[in-house]
């Protein structure tokens, strides 16, 4: 499929603006051939427009309709071939295979989905029995359930071209909950976004969706995201990227005349602890399982293990030394685009300014936008006196703090802002007599790990994708798996209202056959 | 019992302040005996160092020690006895009746929080089962569970001085949830407060709460208030009260370094749509219904209804005359205080500042701190030019909009912002027949009610309480029932964590006995 560049609003194609950007290829350093028409404000509005005049009708789909759509885009998606794989290895640099698990990653989300509006339980649909001879008052019949809450608006993330971008798991949480959905494309990925956006425009087409159910902005500028965010028929927000984009938008949507939420997944340093009994035991093993995951894709992923804290012995010691030994058998990687290497060279050097901070890896000659790992060392007394070195280096690089004793390393965790994930490599024994220590890394974290790496997100409904200010905006809410479709909900309440005018998951005779809580016991049960 | 208008910190009393206040008879207007003193900051300092420190302890009582503390809550506030009723009747100027009724809606909360407690769902405990032999990567074992997130503000109701205050619903789901609390005192009725306050602290104390699970201060001023919001060791903030104080608070939070969340519910003017056919039908009854929730307790309702929208018919005229008529007979009522007296008189007279608008009630000599119901009339047509008169007047004040067609009524919907409620008086088949009047209305609102008036809150699992702002800061949530406790909670997932070292509501053997998603279905299965 060729690229044109312009911006898909409904089932047109616009390329109205003067100004235009291309994508580039992270390797050799080459613009990519396809111009990308930054779109106007009038494209803006147009696609706005659309969503918001789709939202009705979309959001009254069947059950059997959505269904028929999220198949279709799968369809399509799989259809794009090595069209998509190309390009999306040209703009992002990553290898073939992270092309195809993305993809893969991409497809088992929209299947999930599928399942998800196919059992129908998310919608919580609840009834409680009328009691008309009440005293002092009947009870009335109450019933409810959650119901979509109009357009939206996503920000793909730059280092998940795939999984986490145009059809990832924002887009389609939000179009399953019945959302139209408006994707402001990211520019360094503007062509692997097209290519998706076409495949679900081509969906939502054969299928019969409304049109403005999906569109694909591009813009390489604030100023469309901004104008997005405080556009008066856009209801909620999923952004995934850096703290500086997520509370710009948190406090553009604050502004608003109704503040909307801003589901906001930012850093995470993802600290990991590392016990004394289970480096006795486990060495090798915890050597590689963390060396895998800190080189893995330069480190690029909102998982990346930052922080490893670990207690002062001769065995740490050890610890340290064989893992900057196995990182620095790493060849140079590419990262995703040259403004993230200078942001890395920039942040990693921040922490090497300090002279209490040594690097243990092996320096390596300075080749433009490719990177090899970073490990570097310093002491928990260090640690504490110096905030900056809690945040986020996004890449290849991790720091190991060596602190004199647990009072102290549950002190440097006490300093931690909230991040995704905790880990803690430890006995069982070791962990028992932890109390402390765990409480702390809890409550700092969303997941906690026990003998594994934070990298690699298991989608499941167990999975909670998400933590404490500033992992991610609101804690309650994670942006992987099933409960991503919450975010795009709120409960309405329907009192006394007669039968055949209900939502369908409310109705007596339980059409769409859904799990619901009746006077508080789930069950499949029809009413008479 | 009594009083002595001290803050009750942990389990001790200060009133180490300069400044104190009074409460004041609604009737007589005569202040009442009892200096309350304002808190201080370091007493809220106390009070908010207290509850961090109580947070993982009482976080981590088992389920039935948490029921004790609930009974004995329920019983000593019961054991208040008429103490309670004469000081909430003194300060609020609400009936007897009101007062009974209010204290077992009160218990009635407690109560079910305590069948929350037991049943145990509420956590959402889920489990994905591990498959070590997948490929190509393991599936690790996975579990996740809802916890409380920390220390919670709450902000009490004025106008519901036991339900929704100091130990209202806001309160209860928090400590449900094992959230220490600390009431910052609504000091029109911080009698009332300090009585119900006592009784929950006396309960901490017999049942062996940690010293500072619930704490409260007395505060006429908004610094105490705003230094709550702002304290980092505050994780979350419960409001009932106006739209100004409510985005005020919404500021402060959003501003915090560590942004939390405050879970306001603000205004809302409830739109009744009154439709021509029931009218033919059922004219006395709908005019006697509206009467008697426009007249209730002078009008002092968040599900009070302000605004009337009907079809311009000789049939409406009849109505809005017979509405008027059955409002006259009203006897003056006192309102809760003279700061909403003044409001109601400021915020009524500017809507009969419009000469478009018309009282159709009889107006009747003023007397401080008294009102008698009033209604009043206009176009459809005026009601679209002047967004104010959208605006809620909190008392005893309806307006009915005629509206020349459906088209103009609505017009005139679509203007709203977001509301608690909205009520359609109306045929089964009328009804039908006006889908774009549904869609309109259900888009503003989160309860929709058919033949029946706003007021009258059930509290069961079904009722949503709650709407698009400003009704509430977050859509999703609501303030009363089941709920509410969400708002307290965040998921945290256990990724391949020691069975031992689990929440026990995680644990294979399922030592709770709670229902559980096992691999996504629910159930109360226990595993090997």
């Amino acid at each position: 499929m060729e690229l044109n560049g312009r911006n898909l609003i409904g089932y047109q194609e616009y390329s109205n603006g003067n100004s235009t950007f291309q994508t580039i290829h992270p390797t050799s350093l080459e613009l990519l051939p396809t111009l990308f028409s930054n779109a106007t404000f009038e494209e803006t509005d147009k696609a706005v427009q659309l969503a918001s005049s789709a939202f009705e009708m979309y959001a009254s789909t069947t059950r059997n309709q959505r269904i028929k759509f999220f198949q279709a885009i799968h369809h399509h998606i799989l259809d794009l071939g090595s069209d998509l794989m190309d390009i999306f290895q040209e703009e992002s640099g990553l290898s073939f295979q992270r092309a195809v698990a993305e993809r893969t990653r991409t497809l088992g989300q929209i299947q999930l989905f599928i399942e998800i509006i196919e059992k129908g339980d998310w919608m919580k649909a609840s009834i409680d029995s009328p009691l008309p001879d009440r005293k002092p008052i009947p009870k009335p019949d109450i019933r409810k359930q959650l119901e979509p809450v109009g357009p939206i608006v996503v920000f793909g993330a730059s280092n998940f071209p795939l999984a986490y971008s145009t059809a990832g798991g924002d887009t389609i949480s939000a179009l399953a909950s019945g959302c139209p959905v408006i994707v402001k494309s990211h520019p360094m990925h503007a062509g692997t976004g097209e290519l998706v956006a076409r495949a679900i425009i081509q969906a939502a087409k054969e299928t019969n969706m409304p049109e403005g159910v999906f569109s694909n902005l591009n813009s390489n500028t604030y100023e469309i995201g901004s104008y997005l965010v405080k556009h008066p028929h856009i209801k909620a927000v999923g952004f995934t990227g850096s703290i500086t984009g997520g509370t710009a938008l948190m406090k553009i949507a604050n502004k608003r005349t109704e503040p909307i939420p801003v589901y906001a997944e930012m850093g995470s340093v993802n600290p990991v602890v590392v016990l004394p009994e289970i480096l006795e035991l486990q060495m090798i093993r915890t050597v590689q399982q963390l060396a895998q995951s800190i080189r893995l894709d330069a480190g690029q992923f909102c998982t990346h293990p930052g922080l490893i804290f670990t207690l002062d012995s001769s065995l740490s010691h050890t610890f340290r030394t064989q893992l900057a030994t196995e990182l620095n058998t790493q060849k140079p990687q590419a990262m995703l685009h040259p403004d993230i290497w200078n942001v890395y060279q920039k942040n990693s050097a921040s922490h090497l300014a300090f002279k209490e901070v040594q690097e243990i890896t092996t320096p390596r000659e300075l080749v433009k936008n490719h990177i090899t790992p970073t490990l570097t060392t310093t002491s928990g007394k260090t640690f504490l006196k110096n905030p900056l070195l809690a945040e986020e280096v996004f890449g290849s690089y991790s720091l190991v703090i060596v602190c004199t004793n647990l009072t102290e390393l549950t002190s440097c965790l006490d300093r931690l802002k909230g991040q995704l994930t905790g880990s803690i490599f430890a006995t069982p024994k070791e962990l028992i007599s932890k109390r402390i220590l765990i409480q702390t890394l809890k409550s700092k974290v969303g997941r906690l790990i026990f003998n594994g790496v934070p990298t690699g997100v298991e989608v499941c409904q167990s999975m909670h994708h998400g933590g404490p200010y500033p992992a991610t905006s609101h804690s309650h809410y994670g942006a992987v798996g099933h409960e991503g479709i919450l975010r795009w909900t709120r409960p309405v309440s329907y009192q006394n209202w007669p039968d055949e005018l209900l939502p369908k998951a409310l109705q007596n005779s339980n059409p769409m056959d859904i799990m619901r809580t009746i006077d508080g016991e789930w069950s499949h049960k029809k009413l008479a």
